[in-house]
């Protein structure tokens, strides 16, 4: 009999609805055995406020496959009690620490892959720790790598040059080398994750209109059309600068295995129109592979039976299929 | 016999889709009667490329209603002979010659609204001539007013703070003043143009997750907030800042007549995927009315056949409703 692939599954910010999904994930048939990372406390207590019948087990390596109804838990101690919705800077610690021992845990081949629920980043930020979001911490964690966004509905996968970063910031972060090695990186996972064997990929313009010709910003002159020049020289299969605004119609994006956009709200807001409820953040460019949901905390219905696991699901089911080899 | 109201139609840049769409207009049956400005012996050229029977007809101002087949025009020379696809800088005056012969025609009360066909930016900027958009230039021509882009598809209104702007000056251009005369320019023509009595308006934040609680960006704490604050005491129903990325979706967008975008590619790719071929571009703020297509002049098809008139016809469409007094 073969043995599951198993995956590690951090519950986030204990106060959201991290604990909340990571239970009802546990109620399905599902092709990998998630392990929660988080305290195991925090789990039993929402699955009683949320009268889910969740049989929490310490994980020892020993099972096989998933049983809808288990969930295996790697231990992780609160630092201070929750409350549902409210939180707590004192457990800003904790939910870094989930991070750490689902990564070290990845590395060391205990899980094949981390999917984790969703983090409060002002929280964290305001118990002093810098952390700007899951994909820059997890590339520190990873062991090197150069770690690449994408979010990935059933439709549409878009990539992104630049993340959570402010507004005024994007332009400089547009350099030759951060748009080659992102390009790179999107080219690469494309083909020995997703196994698509000739990847073709849509880059945006960083201005209006992708610049109008050198009118209306120079970025994609100085910058962007060069790198992509470059990139095709080497086989790579990259067209573009495009304006952002008319490239997301399906006729546009059909000859296009990703998109790849400069920076955060050019790409998102299309991508989560399009594939809400069903859309996965995954991290490319690092030796561990992680996916996650799409959305936030959703403090306000966090113990309440009010959250949707439908993202978490598709992350969960997602992490198995890349973790697979071909 | 009621008259009905004459619109001018401009027919943008010669060498594009513009003179195609404008005679495919007029073969439709219409609410209102369309006058083009443009060339006529231009559209009588294209008009015998397309095999399209139009009746060309010098507007005297005496027509009472709009004959399927029959055009109008308003004369306005060419400086140089057209070829389909191929820009030529000498009629880039001539672009803008059309635009102030239909504005003047407004301001005089001979037009009841402008409906614009595409121009080609970069020729005209190629000219010499400064020129960063339609909704800007017809600003220096309605004299006064204060111009707001929206796009409006059936399901979605997006109306943007700044338009066609470099990225990396898009930061410095959300001051208050600016922020808060756009706001009200919107909330008004909601009010008096969409005849919608109390308008509600979701505003975005500039930065990725609207500034994150100021980690990611200071602008929403600065600007954004502090003028969403004072309008609400004014009793204007205005919501957010939201983060762009998730705001898009049927269910969160339910409440919200219209959405504020801090930037043009934050609020027109998703904006332009729900409406495409529908989507109408207007001028808010302005005494005239003024509505365009969502497309460019997609000299690739010019003289062709192949150009869709949907958007010209769309635009049509609205120019009348909203030239309608309730």
């Amino acid at each position: 009999m073969s043995v599951s692939q198993r995956i590690a599954v951090t519950a986030g910010e204990p106060a959201g609805i991290g604990p909340d999904i990571v239970l009802m994930l546990a109620l399905k048939k599902l092709p990998a055995i998630p392990v929660a990372v988080a305290d195991p406390e925090l789990l039993k207590e929402r699955a009683r406020r949320l009268r889910l019948r969740v049989d929490l087990r310490p994980d020892t390596g020993h099972a096989n496959k998933h049983k809808a109804g288990t969930l295996y838990y790697h231990h992780v101690p609160l630092a201070a009690p929750v409350k549902p919705g409210l939180l707590d800077k004192a457990n800003a610690h904790y939910v870094l620490e989930t991070l750490k021992t689902a990564a070290s845990g990845c590395r060391r081949g205990d899980y094949a892959a981390i999917v984790t629920a969703p983090v409060h980043k002002s929280i964290i930020n305001d118990a002093g720790i810098p952390f700007s979001g899951h994909t820059e911490y997890l590339a520190g964690l990873a062991g090197g790598g150069y770690p690449v966004m994408m979010l990935a509905a059933k439709r549409l996968r878009v990539a992104l040059v630049t993340t959570h970063l402010p507004l005024r910031e994007v332009s400089a972060a547009i350099t030759e080398e951060r748009l080659t090695r992102t390009l790179s990186v999107l080219n690469e996972d494309l083909r020995t994750r997703f196994h698509i064997r000739k990847p073709v990929i849509a880059v945006t313009g960083l201005n209006p209109h992708a610049g109008e010709g050198g009118h209306l910003g120079d970025e994609e002159q100085r910058v962007i059309i060069p790198v992509l020049e470059r990139m095709r020289k080497q086989k790579i299969r990259v067209e573009g600068p495009f304006a952002a605004d008319t490239l997301f119609t399906p006729k546009r994006l059909k000859p296009f295995d990703a998109v790849l956009a400069m920076y955060h709200d050019q790409g998102l807001p299309v991508l989560k129109h399009v594939g809400f409820g069903e859309a996965v953040n995954i991290t490319l460019g690092l030796p561990i592979i992680r996916t996650s949901v799409d959305h936030g905390t959703a403090l306000d219905v966090a113990g309440t039976r009010k959250a949707d696991p439908g993202s978490l699901i598709e992350a969960f089911l997602m992490a198995a299929k890349l973790a697979k080899k071909k």
